[in-house]
């Protein structure tokens, strides 16, 4: 496979020179004012450990066009991405985003850009490619990659260089690597979405064939070229399933016919998807171990929120927003469907907590604390499973421990939640506090739990106070997932390293709400429901919304 | 990429008639004396729950050549792979070996025909060629697989049907699935070499991409077309890698935060091969979840030893024998290295054991419980790691619960090994016992544990007794590998179904070396050493043995 590396505007021409001088970087630029500001670029940044070690020499002359950030260098002034050396020169960390023109993607890569890294795009732009395959479009406008960079660039003056092509076509990723010599990689360049892997054969395969390859890859290209390098991987809360017991970040300590071990906390993923996650840890897991590999997984819950402080300055810097069946996630698709007058779609059994919420808490948590304690004492066993059936089960998971009536409605299909702001602070926090050689760190990525029922609700109150009429429907759950179940996921090691959560709160919601609105004209409601099965999945190749 | 079905002989042409009639196999054949004969290929296995629902119409007619078992199908003999129906008709099962022309799958499938059941093989015959490609070759001369089943039918008048083709091309694979009907596949087409996935990063990635992409098709292949076919796929004791807790079969019971669930025993594979299987684990977990996939993974251990039942009968039935150090198992290379007079190659510290075994055990083992109980007491905690690290390592993970000296010394380097014999034992006890629908059954496939050290010695007292000169030597590790651990792996679920197994022995011992010495002009000595190392994998293609 050809792998096309395109050009960002304004750029100027680098010759990789034909050396074997490894002590420089192999590069001369007829544009740079001086070769000492070439050198800043080289020089290893010691505070982080960070260091370019070359272990290939450019023996093949070629010439290729990409962007140097001029203005930057000049600049010293020290940001999050710069240490500064003794001479006071600024040593920007170099930072790839794999998977930059994506939602989360093109937010980090636009944050770390503006906190001082120097940044480069990776993509190979599949995810516009889906779109137009499956006939679905970003509720807001989006530029053109090349058009993003550009508008970056006249904004703020800084450059983000951009390499189009395939992470898994080994010869391209070998040459970005080459090229750009990052000292972090954020990994986001997945197919990531769960119903998309579930649509029919071919997409399932594709989906771990790309995933897990491209990150097989990532790592050899690390472990050729760039052994300092920290990998920072995005991973899913969704690896972990809903076990009935706490889910710890990464490892969990057993206990086991009198011995102990801390081992990888056990994965019960449930899409095609998911489940590349989890082989792709598995690996990352093996490489640290075998070659020393530094990386940190962030195993992110689900994403809402649409602006970040830098995708928020111009039109052209928008983000993608989808609502759609297969790409939006719970929060964000519910906004959109109340902003359009469209019900609220609850997955399964969900619906029925309505019910529940509408009765009386007090009285509903004096009952369920009663059955509960029958139960321990066994007073009622045999009727476990006879009587109301469901309620029971609820009221038989119900924790003891807990600490008000939300504790317990939330095991009802409950999952992390995060706002986009948290996602690309916690990269940043995970770049500047890179993983030592051979650790293999695993941070649970998202700031609150919600059950779907919660979202849908708080939707509803805030569309309300807006004017909507917002309402709810509960549709078959086109997954196979435990709809009641305990969820207690362990969030404290991005808080402990600085991450200040943004809460949703009321003015999100309404700001979020508002935006929907503002572009509801884009809706196209043919796409809001579930049109994935995953008990109906086939071999058959599936056109979605035809 | 076109797929070649091939044909074995004799065989009969079967026309697949243009029919929508759902009550008879879509067939018609020109040789087969009766209809009843054919009948009775499809009468339901009621005892076994194993039924052919046929979910598509084969609308399109077409001819294929394929072979028919015709004197089988007259025999009134019932046998373990048939159950009679009312009329006293065998109702044979039919057995899909995927990979059956592999070490562990041409046993397999002979003994499986053997038994009675129907059996087809699926294999692209790559083993083969990955053999010219790096060099190597089995001690033991081997036919063509067409041969193979050619002799087989000679001498039994019984038939192997061939698919020759890959699993990786759905639509090869949906082809035999529909052509066979299989009741059960049992799975061996993955590349099972972990050295072969290390050698660089093509083999890396050729590994991970088909054995995970050749499991996902069987699982789609299933689904689609055999619903209730029981996937029998091999696993490997090494998805566990060494933890230092107690391996148990599949599922590991946790209790955590006074909470507790069953949940998938964590895995810490230590090679892309062995990561491989851990992904096809999680994959058939999820299907069995989703789509009600009846599956038993068999983690198996090392297998060693050369002949079975069936093996044996003739010299074109002969199974492949591998020594060199990229296919070769521990004790078949020992024995092998034994024969020419060439060391025994142990990886790593395992070397040193040879002179704490040579010391009187109880002296020793004495003075562990001293240490091990001052240890625990915290006496001589300050000198942990600093007065003769190694032993005092060894001594410290030594098990206060131990029953004897070798239970200590199997911490080094262990693993779980069994006999072919019992390998083709336990995939047939597996098949005539399937999983539920929905259920993924997991059970560890060896019958003892033993250290490298233990392997040396035996086969180093069992050479003696032939008049061999047998050395060891202790050779660098090539893997990433901890070689001090505890291991005690549970193996009870197959021995619950009936599994009678073949232990080492020394009788066996002998078998094997003279079965080495017969073979041992063959032997290609530059082949023994490991030539694969787990650190110094890199990104550019590698001739082996060049």
């Amino acid at each position: 496979m050809a792998s096309l590396v395109s050009i960002s505007a304004p750029f100027s021409l680098r010759v990789l020179s034909c050396t074997s001088d490894h002590s420089t970087r192999p590069r001369a630029s007829t544009t740079l004012p001086t070769s000492l500001a070439l050198q800043s670029l080289r020089t290893q940044n010691k505070g982080l450990s960070l260091v370019w070690k070359p272990k290939r020499r450019h023996l093949i002359p070629s010439i290729q066009a990409t962007a140097i950030p001029l203005r930057q260098e000049a600049s010293t002034q020290p940001t999050s991405g710069s240490n500064s050396t003794s001479n006071g020169a600024p040593n920007r960390v170099r930072v790839m985003v794999i998977g930059g023109d994506g939602y989360c993607g093109w937010a980090t890569a636009l944050h770390l850009s503006q906190k001082g890294y120097d940044v480069a795009i990776v993509d190979n732009l599949i995810r516009r490619l889906f779109d137009h395959q499956l006939g679905l479009d970003s509720l807001t406008p989006i530029s053109s990659i090349h058009d993003r960079v550009r508008q970056w660039k006249n904004l703020t003056g800084k450059t983000i260089e951009l390499f189009i092509g395939d992470i898994c076509d080994f010869e391209f990723l070998a040459e970005s690597f080459k090229s750009f010599e990052p000292n972090a990689v954020v990994h986001f360049g997945e197919q990531r979405s769960a119903p998309y892997s579930m649509i029919d054969r071919s997409r399932a395969v594709f989906t771990q064939q790309n995933n897990v390859i491209g990150t097989l890859n990532v790592l050899f290209a690390i472990k050729e070229f760039q052994e300092e390098c920290h990998l920072v991987k995005l991973g899913t809360m969704g690896e972990y399933g809903t076990p009935n017991i706490d889910i710890e970040e990464g490892y969990i300590t057993i206990m086991h016919n009198g011995r102990t071990d801390t081992l990888p906390y056990p994965k019960q993923a449930s899409s095609f998807y998911h489940l590349s996650k989890v082989h792709d840890s598995h690996n990352i897991a093996f490489t640290c171990k075998a070659w020393g590999i530094r990386a940190t997984d962030l195993n992110q819950g689900v994403v809402y929120g649409m602006r970040t402080d830098e995708t928020a300055m111009h039109e052209e810097l928008s983000n993608r927003f989808d609502y759609d069946g297969v790409f939006g996630t719970a929060l964000n698709r519910f906004c959109v469907q109340a902003a359009v007058g469209h019900p609220l779609t609850i997955y399964g059994k969900g619906g029925q907590v309505g019910t529940i919420s509408s009765i009386n808490r007090s009285i509903f948590l004096l009952i369920a604390c009663i059955f509960r304690f029958l139960i321990q004492k066994q007073f009622i066993f045999m009727i476990n499973g006879s009587l109301f059936p469901e309620q029971f089960e609820m009221i038989h998971s119900f924790p003891f421990h807990f600490k008000s009536f939300d504790q317990f409605i939330c095991t009802l299909q409950t999952r992390g939640y995060l706002d986009i702001r948290d996602t690309v602070q916690c990269v940043e926090l995970a770049i500047a506090n890179p993983a030592n050689p051979g650790e293999f760190r695993v941070f649970n990525q998202f700031t609150e739990q919600f059950s779907v029922n919660q979202l849908a609700a708080l939707v509803t109150k805030a569309g309300t106070k807006l004017g909507l009429n917002v309402k709810t429907t509960s549709v078959p759950n086109p997954r196979v997932e435990a709809e009641e179940h305990y969820y207690n996921a362990k969030h404290t090691k991005l808080i402990e390293l600085g991450l200040k959560p943004h809460l949703l709160s009321d003015s999100l919601l309404d700001s979020l709400l508002n935006f929907a609105i503002k572009y509801k004209d884009r809706v196209d409601q043919r796409q809001i429901m579930p049109s994935v099965s995953w008990k109906k999945i086939g071999v058959k190749p599936k056109t979605i919304a035809a």
